[in-house]
C-alpha cells in the first residue's frame, strides 16, 4: 500500500477541514448545488473527451496510485539471482513452483513462457508487447485524471458565475449580497481543491509509478532470458545490477551477504 | 453512435440546466446579445483562422466524434479470417460480394483493390496515401475546434467588458448595479460553457477518434495485403492479432471458438 | 481574394458594434488615450522584440493573409500538364510565351530556368533555397503577429491600472467612480479584441497560408524538374497528383476528362 | 557556499519585511491558519504526487542549491594535469595519496579505480552510470520543487476562498469586512511568496548545478582514463581544455604559468 | 546601435508617460515602496535562480541587444571577397594588415590563424567552439531576462497583496479605501510595465540577434577556409552567397558592380 499517496490525500482534507472548522460555521461549505456542478460537470466533459470504455478502466490505474504494493527493484533481483541458482542447480523445470508461487503475475507468466521452452525471440517479443500495451493503459489513465484536472476548476468557475448572476439578478436586499456570493465561490473552492488535491497529483503519481513498474518488467525480461540461456547466477546478477543505482547495489545478491 | 460523447453533452447541459433552475429564475440566463457575441465572435475568429472551405469541411469530423460507430478492431481481425479463409478455399474472386456487403468503406475499397490483381505495392500506396490525408482532415478539424475553444472564453470576456463599460458609464441608480452585472458576467458564463462542455472535449475526442480509426485502417491494409499474397487463414490471425491488446486477443479468431 | 479573413474581420468588429449600439451610448467606447496606450504600447515591444527591417517588412506577408488569391494546387497540376503537352510536341522552348504570360512568378522563373537549360540539380538547388527563404520570411511575420497578440493584452492591462490608479487616487466624489471605472475598462477591452480579433488568427491564417504556398512551390518544383527531363504528360500528371488528396485528384488532367 | 542563493533569499525576504513594517502593523501579516494551509497543503499535494522516499531524498538536492561550494572546472583541470605529471614521472601507484587527500568524493573513487588497474572501459562504465543516476536523483529534486511552486499559489487560493467565504457568510457588521478580507487575502500572499522566492527559483538553480555538476564529472572521467593510459601531461591538458570557454582557458595550466 | 530598441524602450515609456500625465496628478505613480519590492523582488529571485558570475555578466549581452551594431552579412561577403582576391594576388600574408585593421573581432582573429598556417581542420575546431561558447552565453543571458520578465509580475502582485492586507486591516476611514488600494495597485503596474517593456521583449531581441551573430560567424569561417585553400574570389562569392537570401544576394560581389 502506497504510504505517501494516503498520507497525502488525508491530510490534504485534514488541514482544510481544519481551517474550515476554525473559522466557526462548517456547515456553510457544504453545498450539495455545487458539488453537483463541479463533479457532474468534470464527468461530462471526462465522458465526451474519452470513449466510455476508457472512462469506466480508469479505476484500475488509480487503484494502482493509491493501493500499489511498490514493487522494490532489490528484491525482484534477488528472487530472479535465486531463481537462476535453482535453475542451474536442478534445471529449468524446477522453476515450475515458482511461477505459481509468485505474487507478480509479470514474473509468474514469464517463468511459465521459460519453462515451456518458447524460444527466447518469442518469450522477449510476447512480453514487450504485454508491456507496451500497459504504458498504454497507464498513459490514457495519466490522460483522464490530467483532463479532469483542468476541467474541475472550469466547471468551478462555471458554477460561481451562475451563482453570481442569480444573485446580482434578484439582489433586493443589499445585506443578502454576503451570504449569496459566500455560496457562489464554494463551486470555486470546490473545483480548486478537487484538482489540486485528488486529480493533477495522482495523475503525476500515476506516471512515475508507470516508469517504476517499467522498470521492474524490463529487469523481469533480462533477468528470464539471462535464466533460459543457462547464465551463472552471477553473470545474472551482473546483469541485473545495471538496472539499479550505485547506491542500491550494495543491498542486492551477493553483497548483501 | 458514440454513447459517451451524447452522455457526456447531453448531462452537461442537464447539470448546468439544473443548478440554473434550482436558483429560481431561469430566465435572466437568457440573453441574446451574449449570445451573439459569443458565438458570433467565435465564429468570425475562426474565419480569419482557417481558409473558409477548411471551416466548412469540419462538421464531417465533428459529426463522427459524435455519431461515431466504434469499429471494433477484433470483429474487423474476424472479417478479415473469414476473407483469408474464403479466399484461400474459393479464390480472391470469391470476395466480390463481400466488397460490396460491407458498410466499412475503406474495407470495401481494399478488398476491390486486392480483386483487381493490383500490385501490392501500389496497393499500400495507394492505401497509405488515403489514411494520411484522412489524418490531415481530422488533425485541421481538431485544430479548428481547440481555436474555437480558445476564442470562446475570450469573446466571453469581451462582451462581459462590453457591458461592464456600458453599466459602469451609464449608472445613475446604484441599486441597479446588481442586473447590469448579471447581464455582463453572463457573456463570460457562456464562454465558459461553451469552451468546457463543447469545443475542447469534442477536440480531444477527436483526437482520440482519430488515433482508433487509424488502427483499423492499418489493420485492413496489413490483412488485404497478406490476403492478396495467398497467406493461410491463421497467418493472417496472428500477423493481424499482433495489432491489439493481448487481452483482447482472447475474443479473437481461434482463440474466441 | 480571401473571403473567409475578409468576413471574419468584418462580423467580428460588426458583432462587437452591435452589441456596444445595443447598449445605447457608442460615444462612451470611444477613448483615444486608451487606443494610443494600446496600440502604441504594442508597437513599441514589437520593436524592441524585433530588429526595425523585420518590423517593416510585416505588410508584406499580412496583406498576403488578406488579400491572397488562394493558389489552387489543382489548376497548377493542369498547367503543369498542359505545359508538359506542349514541351513533348513543340520542344521546351516552346514554353517560354507560358513563362512570361503566368500570373505566379514562381511558376515562371521555374519555366525560364527549364527552358535556359539549366542543369537540373542546379534548379532544384535555386528553387529550393528561395522556397526555404519564403518560409523564413513568412514565419518570421507569422513571429511578429504572435508577439504583437501577447503584447496587446498587457497593455491593455497596464493601461486599466493606470487609469484604476488615477481614479482611485482622486476619488473625492464617489458617484464619480462608476464613470471612472468605465473609462479604465476600455483599455483592456481594445487589448482583447485586437489579440482575439485581429492578431491571433492572422497569425494562425499565416501559418497556414505558407503550408498551402509550400505546397504550390513543391508541385511546381517537381512539374518543372519532370518536364524538363521529357517525360509523358501523364507520368508528370501522375507523379502530381500524389500531392493532393484522393477526393481532389478527380478533378484534375484526364480523370476530369 | 553558494552566496547567490543566500543573498537571494536574505534580500527577497528582506524586501518584503521592509514593505510590511513600512506600512506600520507587521503584525497582521503573520497568520497561523494561513501558514498551515499553504504549507501543509503543498506538502500533502506532494506527498501524493511523489513517492515518500522521493520527497524524504529532496533535502539532499536543495541543501546542494544552497550550500553547494561550486566546483570550478578549471581548478579541476590544474588537479587532473598535476596528477598526470606525477603519475608519469613516479607511476600511477603514487596517486594513492592524492585519492584519500581530496574533496571531490568522486574524483577520489576516480583515482582509486585507475590505481586498482581496472580497465578503462570498465572505469567509463562504472563512473558515467554513476553521472547518469545522479542526474536522475537532480532531475527528480528539480521536479519535486516544481511542483511545490505550482502548489503553493494553488493552496493561497483555497485558504483565500475559504477565508472569503467564512467572511462572507457570517457578514453582520459591514465594517468587519476590511479586516476579513485582509486575513483572507494573506493565505494567496504566502502562497506566492514561496512559490516566486522559494521553489521556483530553487528548482531553476538546482537544474543550473546539475549541468555544471555534470561538467566536472565528464572532465574527471575523461582526465582519468587519460592518466591512466599514460598520457602526457600536455596532452591531458589539451584534451581538458576543449570542456571549457575559450576565455576561461588562459587562467588554467601552462598558459597560466 | 540599433534603432528599434531604442525608439521601442523610449516610445513605450513615453506613452505611458503620456497617458498618465493626461490623467493631472503623475505624481501618485511615484511610490518608492513598490518599486523596492518589484526591482529588489526580481533582483533576488534572478540570484537565487541563477550563479552570481552569470547574473553579473549578463550586461554584455543585454548591451548587445540595446547597441548593436547590426553586422550587415553583405557587407561581411564583400570584405571576404575583397581579401580573397588580395590573397590570390599577394599571397596570404598580405591579409596581415586587414586582420589588424578589421573592427569585427572574430573576422581578425580568423584571418590571424589562417595567416599563421594553422591546419584548416584545427581553424574550424577552434573558431566553432568559440561560436558554441557564445551562443552559450547568450542563451543564458536570455534566461536570465526571461526568468526577469516572469518574477516581475510575480512580485508586483506580491507587492499589491501586501498594500491590500495593509490597507483593508487598517482601514477606519471607508473614504480613505481609494488612496490606498491605488498605491496597491502601483505595484502591479510596475510589474507589468517592466515585463512587458524590458524584460520580455529584450529576452526575444537577444535570441534573434544570436541568430543574426551566429550567421556572420558561420559566413566568415566558411569564408576564411576558403580562402586559406587558395579557392578563386568568385568560387569564394558563390560559396558565401549560398548564405543570404536570393534577393539580398543582387546587392553583393559581381552582382553589385
Amino acid at each position: 500500500m502506497d504510504i505517501a499517496t494516503i498520507i497525502g490525500i488525508v491530510s490534504g482534507f485534514g488541514l482544510i477541514s481544519i481551517a474550515i472548522i476554525l473559522g466557526g460555521s462548517p456547515a456553510i461549505f457544504i453545498n450539495v448545488p455545487s458539488l453537483v456542478v463541479v463533479i457532474g460537470g468534470t464527468l461530462a466533459a471526462t465522458l465526451i473527451n474519452y470513449p466510455l470504455a476508457d472512462v469506466l478502466s480508469i479505476f484500475g490505474p488509480v487503484r494502482k496510485a493509491f493501493f500499489h504494493k511498490e514493487s522494490d527493484p532489490g528484491e525482484l533481483i534477488d528472487s530472479l539471482i535465486q531463481f537462476a541458482t535453482v535453475a542451474r542447480r536442478e534445471g529449468i523445470l524446477a522453476l515450475e513452483s515458482k511461477a505459481s508461487e509468485t505474487e507478480d503475475e509479470f514474473l509468474g507468466k514469464s517463468i511459465q513462457l521459460a519453462i515451456d521452452g518458447t524460444a527466447p525471440e518469442l518469450i522477449k517479443d510476447i512480453l514487450t508487447t504485454e508491456v507496451a500495451f500497459m504504458e498504454d493503459r497507464h498513459a490514457r489513465g495519466q490522460g483522464i485524471l490530467s483532463a479532469m484536472g483542468a476541467s474541475a476548476p472550469a466547471f468551478g468557475m462555471i458554477g460561481t458565475l451562475i451563482g453570481l448572476v442569480q444573485m446580482l439578478a434578484t439582489m433586493e436586499d443589499p445585506s443578502a449580497i454576503g451570504a449569496g456570493m459566500a455560496v457562489a465561490l464554494i463551486t470555486t473552492l470546490y473545483g480548486a481543491i478537487l484538482a489540486n488535491v485528488i486529480f493533477l497529483p495522482t495523475a503525476a503519481k500515476l506516471k512515475i509509478r508507470t516508469s517504476s513498474e517499467l522498470l521492474s518488467k524490463e529487469i523481469t525480461i533480462e533477468g528470464i532470458l539471462s535464466i533460459q540461456s543457462g547464465d551463472n547466477p552471477r553473470v545474472v546478477e551482473q546483469k541485473l545490477k545495471a538496472f539499479i543505482s550505485p547506491a542500491d547495489r550494495v543491498a542486492v545478491g551477493t553483497d548483501a551477504a
